[in-house]
């Protein structure tokens, strides 16, 4: 009975040279030989079938989705007009889903995470469903955090209130911590890492919206009224996320706490993090001379790359650029995207 | 009255990948938009006319050599067999020269160092090439020390003979010292840097090879009197360098103090000193987005490159392969040529 809203329209920037607009990160086959988007599609195979679940993407994205879901019913794959962040794209979503769905429980997740234990996984959602489809309660999936990371938001967690599926209240939302804290909620044991992961019956979700965004719930009426509206209606809709819109302002937030190798894969150094490496801690893809001194990532998209001499350093090259940066500042290369939009160089974009 | 004789046979590796087999150092444009072989012919321009030149290079260079040297006579663009090191080179080009232009001074030189004065450096040749010609003395060109290098041989030199010319007998040869010597050396002021410049009347030479290297003297006639025999005695003809083989073994081997901003840019370390630096002491050529710590070598041949937080690298990008390693230890990329040898990647070499 679970249904599922896979989010795929992300652009994002993290991997770039690899990850391009046309090519951005749900795309790309960053552990093994499938994309994100795919590995994502094929987790949830076992326990949803294809015809129960939607993709929301980019018109951009559509066709390279599409071909890579070839079992997903081409109607279930849903494109924006526009990104406009998370709340519009769950809202419009579900509002397209035939009403019988959309009144089941629906599970949200992004399609460029990382999930190692996919049984785990699994089992943890069809839990959340089970809640979800006896109560207007919205879930998030929490993750046990494993160290003291900084890039991720935290959950606050309340007592235990059910020992079987160890479901508890979300009592707040953090954003990114600094060190100290960071070290402080994982010592806790209250806090669990924010994955993004939802679960909830789609009609519930939408009274939620409405109540704490009316201006995209008009939105949707109006683009349910004359679809015709859609892409003027859609640029009109406020962009904000689902967990500031909604989630943060939820009562009794639910959350389920997820124990299965999770990862955001948030930047080449979390990708580091997950890969297979050598005796001396380097990950290596493609044609690689490694005279390095370990812990590098080293990423032949296209070429050869040789290094020597050089520690813990993200060295990625494709056919047209290459990128070079510390591990640990490897979330920085927005900066480096940026200049390259200055400078007008969309052909590595 | 000067000769001159280029050694353009190098198949260095020190700048790979920007050098592979067929496009050696001496063929790069590394400052400027001039090969090191075309600055060099055109540093010798105001100096010796084409018609003096002789260009020794190797059979798979000489079609690239000549169209760089089209101004000098095609016949004096010499094409060595095989590699033999330096000796039998030099022999082999001044047998292969005209009898009147071998009795003159000839002034054999790399066609792939750095020199930033040309004034300063054609003044000491033209000296150098005055003393040779009234004696039979051989001169070598000292450079003198600016900084306590260990990857240069040294020169230890004798008293002043002549304060006009700075003329210095050369008392022995000393391989690339470590870092205390070198400082000592070049403390003392009794020691340059082997720049591997000569200086001599070519039948001079030939004595000298005649009784230091009688087994290159026998090769070479061999060829003057069977010309069909070259690849065969250039084959058998020992591989040794005219320093080892004939400059050491010489009792009054004089030397003249250059100081005209010489390198012989052996590395890409080296090529960082001499190249135009910005603000944070990095040296960029081509496409680079640059969020570096400084005192980076960022060179893309093709394509770009994006560093961030990385300094005192190299990092070099050409279509194929990209090389990352610390400027201080650039000069050990042979280890990388060397495994890609091993590995059979021979379109890499």
């Amino acid at each position: 009975m679970l249904k599922v809203l896979i989010l795929a329209g992300g652009s994002g920037t993290r991997f770039w040279p690899l990850s391009r607009r046309s090519r951005p990160k749900q795309l790309l086959a960053l552990e093994g030989d499938r994309s994100l988007l795919r590995a994502t599609f094929e987790r949830l195979a076992p326990l949803v079938p294809p015809r129960d679940i939607w993709v929301c993407t980019t018109e951009a994205l559509e066709s390279a989705v599409a071909e890579q879901l070839a079992e997903v019913p081409r109607s279930q794959i849903l494109a924006e007009p526009q990104g406009r962040n998370t709340a519009p794209a769950i809202g419009w979503s579900l509002v397209s889903m035939p009403r019988e769905a959309r009144s089941a429980p629906v599970a949200v997740l992004p399609a460029d995470h990382r999930v190692a234990d996919g049984d785990g996984f699994r089992k943890i959602l069809a839990t959340a469903a089970e809640i979800a489809a006896s109560s207007e309660r919205v879930l998030t999936l929490g993750v046990r955090p494993r160290w003291a990371e900084t890039g991720y938001g935290y959950l606050e967690v309340g007592q235990l209130e059910d020992r079987l599926s160890g479901l508890r209240r979300v009592i707040r939302f953090v954003e990114k911590p600094g060190a100290e804290s960071a070290r402080r909620f994982v010592a806790s044991g209250d806090y669990l890492w924010n994955a993004g992961i939802f679960v909830f019956r789609g009609t519930a979700l939408l009274r939620h919206l409405e109540r704490c965004q009316p201006e995209i719930t008009a939105g949707l009426e109006r683009i349910a009224a004359d679809p015709a509206s859609l892409t003027e209606a859609y640029a009109a809709m406020p962009s904000i996320s689902i967990d500031h819109g909604v989630m943060e302002k939820l009562d009794d937030l639910g959350t389920l706490p997820l124990d299965c190798g999770w990862s955001d894969l948030g930047s080449w150094g979390a990708l580091w993090d997950v890969l297979d490496k050598d005796g001396s801690g380097t990950a290596a893809r493609g044609q690689v001379v490694d005279f390095g001194g370990g812990g590098n990532l080293l990423w032949a998209d296209e070429g050869t790359i040789a290094v020597l001499g050089v520690k813990d350093l993200v060295v990625v090259r494709t056919g047209d650029a290459v990128l070079v940066v510390p591990r640990e500042r490897a979330q920085e290369i927005r900066r480096v995207v940026s200049e390259l939009e200055e400078r007008g160089r969309d052909e590595l974009l």
